[in-house]
């Protein structure tokens, strides 16, 4: 990686409090990394370090981390996964997918079902999509009134609030693409036979809905940005730029976080013998 | 791999309804593989295999596979997760660890807890340590009755039964390691400070018990490795063995159930347009 300032997070932060533009974000990530090559062999390396970090942030087993891929159809949450998180592999992280909401879960406020998944301590949970959808899909499709929606962002800044004072590290990212390359994976989905089952005819109905989607985007980072949450805004019309920005910036966090292996409790290691 | 016969399931396999001894069973596993080198290399060819297969069951999402891991302490079922399923990553594939049950999930039938946790269509489920707790830890230290344990066998076939019925192909390995090697794991664990978490002094108890805790993986074998769900034992003392057989026998398997990409259903890749 050719060095990048450090850390890298507060480049793609989105700042608490203040107003924040999409069109200020360039979402090809040009001029922050210079040869390719070189950067997938970093993020192999920082994907390495996340999972030694994991492995002591489950051994200490006191805090959780939490990371939220929130991204337009097309923008590579599922791609974000493997390449940052399948070195840990599943046993200390798990993957939150959230769909439409049941019925069951209509029947209750919003954050019900997102609160029964949070991570454990000692976890990283990953949620593909969020509580974030209650202000995205719901803003842009009116599932929900304008008071409701306004509510909401500070209802969901009071329960990531809550969540970090008891152990639970928040990272925010969204996949910024541009419009452009949606269409160009959308029709990759569409041509090659085993990307199909990814595809499904609704989602041309949203990509119709962009400027409302990008507009619910832009609400959501400007009112949930904080500091004890930040978003970040993630130019991922390139694969390996992304993957190497998440990476590096959960990679941070971790380091920041600094686990440790647990001392022996109740026990010591010079006097127990094995018979 | 020095072509072991196919498919290595049949060698591993506790015959159904026919009496089974651990004795026979040697945990070494000699004479099954020849060089170290070559079998851990098709281990990760397997592993590759396993993940491109795991990438067709999430996205038929039909069916699920259900991998049960037992052992006593120290025979290495976290270092088989890694080895066989990291390469899949946590998308499509959850860990669920079983540890001792709580006032809540003690208030309900055993196999309460159990149910609410079995992997989805389309999902890798992998149970570290499971329902059989239930017949092992629960008989050799009488936490149920001799004839509830007796009634448990004849319900965890119906209950896999159903499962199986239903869609969820399930495989379960009991991790065989000999009593020696466990002594030298248990010192592992004690001696290297990164390992140390990982230790509880109460496993020196149960290993104290280690003759009642095989007479009851005896027992649970013997009743319960069905045609629809076969219990192999895995030679355990060397982890490159026990991890080339349980990632062979997992991806014959997946190939068996041999899963597809869909086809589009309600659309048709030719005539849909993306604008």
């Amino acid at each position: 990686m050719s060095d990048p300032p450090k850390p890298l997070a507060a480049r793609f932060c989105a700042e608490p409090g203040k107003p924040f533009s999409l069109a200020e974000r360039d979402p090809r990530g040009n001029g922050i990394f210079a040869a390719k090559e070189e950067t997938k062999s970093a993020t192999e390396k920082d994907a390495e370090a996340i999972d030694a970090l994991q492995d002591r942030l489950f051994a200490e087993g006191k805090r959780a981390l939490l990371v939220v891929l929130q991204g337009i159809d097309c923008s590579g949450k599922d791609g974000t996964v493997r390449a940052v998180f399948n070195r840990c592999g599943p046993i200390g992280v798990r993957v939150q997918p959230f769909r439409a909401p049941s019925a069951d879960e209509l029947a209750q406020d919003y954050l019900w079902r997102v609160h029964k998944v949070t991570p454990a301590r000692g976890y990283i949970g990953i949620f593909n999509r969020s509580h974030y959808e209650d202000v995205l899909v719901a803003r842009v499709k009116a599932f929900a009134s304008a008071e409701a929606i306004e509510r909401r962002y500070g209802e969901i800044n009071a329960f990531e609030k809550m969540l970090t004072d008891n152990g639970t590290r928040i990272l925010k990212f969204m996949l910024h693409i541009s419009k452009d390359e949606q269409a160009e994976r959308l029709r990759e989905r569409i041509e090659v036979p085993e990307k199909r089952w990814k595809f499904n005819p609704a989602d041309l109905e949203d990509r119709k809905l962009w400027d409302q989607f990008m507009a619910a985007y832009e609400a959501a980072i400007e009112r949930c940005s904080t500091e004890h949450a930040p978003w970040h805004v993630i130019p991922a019309d390139r694969n390996w730029v992304r993957n190497a920005i998440v990476a590096r910036i959960v990679r941070e966090t971790l380091e920041e976080m600094n686990p440790q292996y647990p001392e022996p409790r109740g026990w010591d290691p010079k006097s127990v013998k094995v018979e």
